[in-house]
């Protein structure tokens, strides 16, 4: 892992949506990161779209969305995690770890595959980080709701170089 | 913000509640602050009558509570967190900034108004702390239930000077 | 307390469970411990048997499993986590503090006991480590649903000396 991150980004193909795009109405009175020291604490990110618009399908998982919809929508949370750091420290290769995670599913009753949709989330970080740097204490976990209905969200504390 | 943050709540005529008056019958066997170094942990809050006692009105968010009264709620976690603190400390003065905010909405089937609702907790703060120490990065989030059926519970880390 | 930990829960007749048996066909890509510094940061555990295997009753409390049922699986989720810290460090006696604590219930509709259920967390901890080092930050909160159904879900962050 000691390619670039920024330049492994390139060559796996990925894309990093451009900053959320919050419906209108909506004040997001919040730091999208906030760096105390070699701290980084990660605002929860949802599922974007490219332009940074809110990707669908909403709703809970296990009846409005499907536990495969929902894998893919927590590896688009990684993504979008990932554009909001670079957009704050101009790369990504500064991170020296993934502290914490809190992946948050938006539970239809009766749900219990948390962890695989999370997976979804961790398995894109690590694919870019490797499991050394990648691999963060986690919880996965069923919500009774989520803002604007979308299926999955992630916050995370990560550690600067 | 040079002024001084208790000198600033008087200022603008708030009232930080006494301490939470937990119902007969239950023991909370935590801290509702845990200070490690610089780092301040800030135990789960609800929202608290000047006397300390769980205000009203209790229940999901969306049927039992509407979203006003939900953003009005979240209002008064922030000012019974801000009680605890200055008790804590005997002033809020020494409040470097705030690093993050967990926002949990009681919420019932289908609402997914949680960042209104939380925004009441963090326009408070920034209200008082301004924007650059007041904004947290932060999630805004759907629970299932909430102790005794408050409507909103927040959890937040802070930074010390 | 200057008695040693490990000691302390040999006196108290306590058994720490097996590393936990993730059931067949999944995958959990993460740190069950993430050490930064003198911070630990701890993934969420669920209630296990001795051998690891995930601990019945499974599903909602106040529907599924009664209140004293989820506070004897809170109290197994500590004896769970205090098994895998003293796996990964060789013993207990380096745990300098408990910084915090989310303790996640599962939560049928109607049910606001998660206070007295994650107090069967906290009362272990905190009579094998006592009130100065096992009082955390906590909050215990209802979740829509949890991995595997477990009914109740537990993660921290501890200090080190």
């Amino acid at each position: 892992m000691s390619e670039s991150i920024d330049q492994r980004i390139i060559d796996l193909g990925l894309t990093l949506p451009a900053a959320v795009q919050i419906p209108p109405g909506i004040t997001v009175p919040l730091a999208m990161v906030k760096v105390v020291g070699k701290r980084v604490l990660v605002s929860g990110h949802g599922p974007q779209n490219d332009d940074g618009s809110i990707a669908e399908p909403l709703g809970q998982v296990g009846s409005d969305v499907t536990q495969e919809q929902a894998i893919h929508a927590a590896r688009r949370v990684a993504l979008a995690m990932l554009g909001t750091l670079q957009r704050e420290f101009g790369t990504l290769d500064n991170i020296k770890t993934w502290v914490s995670v809190l992946g948050m599913v938006n539970t239809a009753p009766g749900f219990t595959g948390q962890t695989p949709v999370i997976n979804g989330f961790s398995e894109t970080i690590i694919e870019i980080f490797g499991p050394e740097r990648g691999m963060a204490a986690r919880s996965a976990v069923g919500m009774g709701g989520l803002p604007f209905g979308i299926p999955v969200e992630v916050q995370a504390e990560l550690e600067l170089y």
